[in-house]
């Protein structure tokens, strides 16, 4: 989940700090992110164009826009003439199309697909309501859809993450876009209104992260959601609420869970952090990785791909753990498993990937030396106890955007990052890469769900069929060069496989 | 499935090679073993004291025992004058027993759970018929159910694999064993059927390693049969045919397969083999690693491990596959994916590893640069047509045990080990660490099965509970002097997990 | 040598151009080169505080004393009352005193060095005129010499790498400091000349990083010259020099190259290029590294350090050489040793370390493919052959600070960063520690030089005492919490050494 | 030195045990072998057909020719007739010319010199005494240079270390070889005696390792000796011995110390030891690296290929350094820097690789804990304390070959390897490559030393030529399909090099 939809309430009757507080008004938020990752959420808001370094590319162009008037008041029309959008100005679209242009180069699996489906138009006769991130990347899978046939409707899904330039260039292309970086509770919903509800417009697919759209459609247009042939949901939030509702007997259509997908989940969290840990770090501290001491908190695929990168730089690596088979896992890959207390007053770098709580108290923060550096790498920014921190004999010292020193009465200055939040999301960017594998799994699933013969879903909460998620793969595989090895009619036998796949069984753990 | 298992016949009525080459008949030797590793077999028949290296250390011992007079045939009595056993030598038990020892020392989460049980007796008034290896970590297993507080009759799944000095050992100390190196066919089954079948005797479990013992007692002992609480079975063999019972209907009592355990596959493959290619590679060529190229068919837990070995050491490693999310992996992890003939002509060595049969033809080996290794470290010996190379025009001259060149007309020679069996199991040795994990597994579903509350397992396969698992791995956590870390009650609550665990759901891919 | 300083003439009678096309004027700029790092460049002029990510931190107020008035034509005065130093604006001092601060946290070296030796003053006497650049690190360094014992007068060796506020913490701590980010030519000789000629000043030891400080000397007051004890060297540029006025029989005094003593070419070139290339490709692309194939011309130490930390985020790495010894380590080291031509179409990036010029030419990037990132980690901008590019039918476009798009007639696109010039100095930054070690040797070079006792260095080049070197390497280790092992008395006399060291001959290889 | 040679005396007139117990009659032994690897010795005496799983391939032969006939007492003729030459027994040469064969493909360098140069003779009028050890691979190097036109006369440099077979071979092939396995001390000078003093023969050049030929004909023949234009020399002790005459002004001729060329070092220590810790370990005790402790004192090459393998392999790796130098280098590469007491308590595995004695002592070995492995990658058998184990309240059990189990009171278990000598020539075998690049080495240096003009070499020890250093490297290139760049004219002249090399300094660290 999102920072930031954490703190926004989904009908506007829930108080920002009761969420983050109260696993049990919505324990998604503690137990369903362990099986995740903390990239997961990073594919909502984050993109290459906004990462830290490439903020002047176009921070001067967007600031230029954040006059007063809001968006909803003003009338604006693209070269064709159409109004059916709203967005910050329709005047910057082409600084959003070159972005989006420079994202299509990045992204071969989503442009790929595109390719390949074209002519077959899979999506032909698909009404699309969709509510995302809004960004470069994202355009790319938007306009990838068109291509296959559906007709968009389109809405953020975060008040603050919309790339201005590119919800114009989208809303030039003639897309009907209703999203900017910066509204308010009020406009966010708003926006998803204006996807949902539509003259002519019967949607017969959602596409959503987060769940706001669904909830949307199913409290305020119970009728129009009964139409529905499928959901596709990509994040943990929205997925714990499907769940929700399949268990409470409310959830009338097939949902599709891509968010558990092998594929994505490999390049969302192993794959991913295993490089923006180092990227966060540098970027944010410039510290030297040869021979300092880390202790990661958590040996899950996020631990794994910290751990594998800081001993790959000549890092001391230790590993705190709860699960003994993960804590096997780390002793056999050459890790000292530890308590945290046994290493906390030697170690540099303490990272957490627990996606728990209270994993790095006031207490060890005291036992920490000088200079210690201090982020999270977990599901939120429950994982440092932050507000320990925030007491009279301490002071806080912001030394550059996202790097706190806290320092102690003695003078030990604790360097913070991030504030505790997701230091990845906060100090380096993700690849396009990683959300053009995002992009071709959602894109897959609402093919799927969209032409399956009637009786293969039920209205239930499905995963990605694995043949699906091999096909995600082998999208990708061609900007490696990468060459598939087909198996011959008699090992296909020999093996009784199709050999078209699928090659492995569900349970099957890569 | 050990290579000696798939050439004997079961009830004796089936022709050698048909089994391994109609997977028809036997579907499981292909399809089912893609999903297990190459090491599952070796927990079979191989231990640390039949390692090349380490036969001289017993075998003269050994040799001087392979008389011509069938133990079938002979009176012996144990210092304790029981005569309710049949060895090779009781006379031989002190090397034994001393083999044993040395095997305990090795063998930390065993121990620790002969220890730790060793007053509640968990097995008490269990009365277990085991077929598996008998050889020293076997014999530490069968001590430690004994010491739980279970009765034992036992045989060896295999007519090749018993260490007799082992076997005497255990005679010695009273246990009812029927095994030695180099049975029959008919000795075989005579010894099983001693186990199932004795005075006073009803069992109400059965440890199998192969099915065997399962399938004499349902056969010939139907009604003894029906008595039975549970079966554990470990091997991918074993746990086919009892799928298949159970699809027939045929099952009439609860079986838990353990090959498929987290903890034990991951020792299986990945952890075994990244150190037994190496060690075997060494151990029958002498091949100096580094700046080697090294093609590896199959990028699953076992490719996996040895990529990994293998670059570590400076080779320049390819790897095939047919399932694109594999190969994908292989991308990320730095490793180009081809076809094999791309890189036939120039590779050093080649290892398959995919399960299936047919990876290297002739025509590869025909392509082959003078003096390329090529060996097998997948399920059995279907991977390297062997057969394709029996032709007139090439020489095969043995240059050590396990080692074959093969010679073409022009004078070059491929370097052929283990005549493509696998090369890990011929060429060196099975540390006792991962027969302890084996058998902590084993000795953990007995002790589930036996004292499951009625209705909790029906006649049906399953898996080990993931709880028993996490315990099989904490068990060994001691050896790497590992500290779990606890959860606090906060957290257990936060992340709806009870803080003894299971801490992952069952679809976790670890 | 820095970028800047090679486009300055040195006594201000030489073109630009001349120089970096000439090396037959300045051999050294090529030949010498080779054998040092592409780091040590970066020390010149490079710090934590100019990172990309950091300019935030102080560039605001350095922008607001960006005023028209030159800084010598101000009268300044520090809280003292003394006015013998010129900087931008001395009201910037706490700023700068805060930056030198937190250097100090993480210089661990040099700081140990000035506890240590406090009490003895080693440079009691010593009279250094000092030209380096002039930020908070390498005010670490002067104010230790200072507390050594030594009188110092200090100028920049670069126009534009002053960190104004450092340079006014200086000055308000009493020392005389000439220097500002921005200097014309005539400022910078200006500067040097203050620190040279002053009233009642015979300096008696140089510390030099270019050769500037000597030259001027050397060339002005040939008097003074003759009256120095030592010149301390860390520059490739200012050694070479030196080299060649001892040939040329000019250099009257001993001089210390510390650029070639081993803890630092270790620093310089293998510990930071693994780090920094990672950092430099990352905050300047976000490219993804996983699975891209990379081509790095060279493997010296700088491309070692390339070549294993893009191995280890999962590149598969090819490497360029033209000396068979270094060729023959890449292979062992599990590269493949190509030629550019047989890989540049494949490749995703490409990376030169090789000191040489021309090693990226224009019918090399004809044949790159689209996307492909090409950056230069070695000597200077001669490596990639910039100039070809500057052709009508080629387009550049900057999508980023240092990053250039140069785009083809059919629309391909190569990524140049930092048009070709040293890409770590121009797209990460250089850790504190680095500088440490660089500032320790200096120090000791000093010390040596100073307290040598009559005859034991001529008037030569000489290089860092083996001894020394250790004791560089003794100083960080704290840093690291580890702990040396001392020889005993027999182990001392079996190995013929010192306990205190020197523990290795000269031509040891590490 | 290998430990045969130690123990036997020179000119026949030292005590055994005073040799290894007085480095002050010797310090060679200790102090210069530092410098070298563990794996020097080895070359002396141990190669593929030696290890301890080849050995069943020919002992059965070998064995039968042990007969209690000298061979001096035999006569012997080959099948041309000739009979100047002194084996075990002739008829055994077919064996060993096939092992001869099989070496040959091993050995890209070795023989590609012989191709290369088969035209030019290079050697021709040479006439060579050589004293080296006697095996396969060494015969391709004696084969080697007939090829090139030398006349040669060929003895064992160590008493125990001749394959029979391949002398046997020689002889057959009509080279006057006098060397068996199991001479005595006056065989051994007979032998030697034979190949210097022969009628019609005034040898011009000595290949000879360890330094026995060059003093028997200095102190025997003294006129001879001074006829000699050139002597190769490959061994730490030879060396020693060489520089120790040249310091005695008694070194006459030119002597060439191949034993530090960059080449042959690299191979001898950091590719081979890398492997060679591996190997030795699985052969002996089978221990599964992965989560294993391990300690490894001493830094140097053998150290860093020791770690990095282990660290490969998933052990937690500490090290023990006296040099601040290396502990960096062991700090920045990610391994914790202890004194090994911090330690002892807690590792699984201690590996001594410090050149050094008594560096495990009776102290530590009484600290380790039940199971713990010790072994000796350092250069002799002084590393580990053995004597100290030899008292009685400890037991010896020997377990495996050169595996012994020291048993305290309390019944814990030390496994000691090679009884604390060279565990890697003890327990594994030396890959031909690495013979090939010593063999390529000491043919160059012969060539070079017979062919340099008249004031080249003065009569003093020199290393090899750097350039010839390289040629050794770029014989061995192809067996890595390595692909070497050239300079351009102009890159050669910007770099102020000679195409054709050296392309280093000779300070260049590699």
């Amino acid at each position: 989940m999102s920072e930031n939809i954490e703190i926004r309430t989904i009908i506007g009757n829930r108080n920002i700090n009761q969420v983050s507080d109260s696993p049990v008004t919505d324990p998604a938020a503690g137990a369903k992110e362990t099986k995740t990752s903390a990239l997961k959420k990073s594919s909502r808001y984050r993109s290459r164009s906004l990462s830290a370094s490439s903020t002047d590319s176009y921070s001067s162009g967007s600031s230029s826009d954040d006059d007063d008037v809001s968006p909803r008041e003003k009338v604006q029309k693209n070269t064709a003439g159409t109004s059916d959008f709203c967005v910050r100005n329709i005047n910057q679209h082409a600084f959003g199309r070159r972005e989006i242009e420079i994202a299509e180069q990045e992204m071969p699996g989503i442009i790929a697909l595109r390719k390949r489906a074209a002519d077959d138009k899979p999506l032909k006769n698909a009404k699309i309501v969709g509510c995302t991130h809004i960004n470069a990347q994202t355009a790319v899978l938007i306009e990838t859809l068109a291509a296959l046939g559906a007709s968009l409707r389109w809405a953020a899904c975060n008040i603050y993450s919309t790339q201005n330039e590119v919800a114009a260039a989208l809303a030039e292309a003639g897309y009907s876009v209703f999203a900017w970086r910066g509204e308010t509770e009020e406009d966010f919903w708003w926006c998803i209104d204006k996807c949902v509800n539509a003259e002519n417009w019967q949607p017969n697919m959602i596409l959503d992260d987060g769940g706001d759209a669904t909830h949307l459609m199913l409290k305020k247009y119970p009728a129009m959601f009964k139409m529905i042939k499928g959901i596709v949901e990509e994040s943990v939030t929205g997925v714990h609420r499907l769940y929700q509702l399949s268990k409470g007997g409310k959830l009338t259509v097939p949902a599709m869970n891509v968010n558990d997908s092998v594929t994505k989940t490999k390049y969302d969290n192993l794959y991913s952090c295993r490089e923006s840990i180092i990227d966060s770090l540098k970027r944010s501290t410039d510290v030297m990785f040869g021979g300092k001491q880390v202790v990661i908190c958590g040996y899950g695929e996020v631990g794994k791909g910290c751990s594998q990168a800081l001993k790959g730089f000549g890092c001391v690596v230790y590993v705190t753990e709860i699960d003994p088979i993960c804590a096997l896992q780390a002793s056999m890959d050459g890790y000292r498993v530890v308590k945290l207390n046994e290493v906390i007053r030697n170690v540099d770098i303490v990272i957490t990937a627990t996606g728990n709580k209270n994993v790095v108290m006031r207490e060890h923060m005291d036992k920490m030396k000088n200079g210690c550096i201090v982020c999270n790498m977990g599901h939120s920014n429950t994982e440092i106890d932050i507000n320990s921190l925030r007491t009279p004999d301490l002071t806080w010292e912001k030394v550059r955007s996202q790097v706190d020193h806290v320092i102690w009465p003695d003078g030990k200055r604790i360097i913070l990052l991030a504030e505790g939040r997701l230091v990845n999301l906060s100090c380096s960017s993700l690849p396009s890469f990683v959300v053009s594998i995002t992009s071709a799994t959602q894109a897959l699933a609402l093919i799927e769900l969209f032409n399956a013969p009637p009786g293969r879903y039920k209205s239930d909460v499905y995963l990605l069929p694995k043949k699906m998620d091999e096909y995600v793969a082998s999208l990708h595989l061609p900007t490696f060069d990468a060459h598939l090895t087909e198996l011959t009619d008699e090992q296909a036998k020999y093996m009784g496989l199709n050999k078209a796949g699928p090659f492995k069984p569900n349970y099957y753990r890569y």
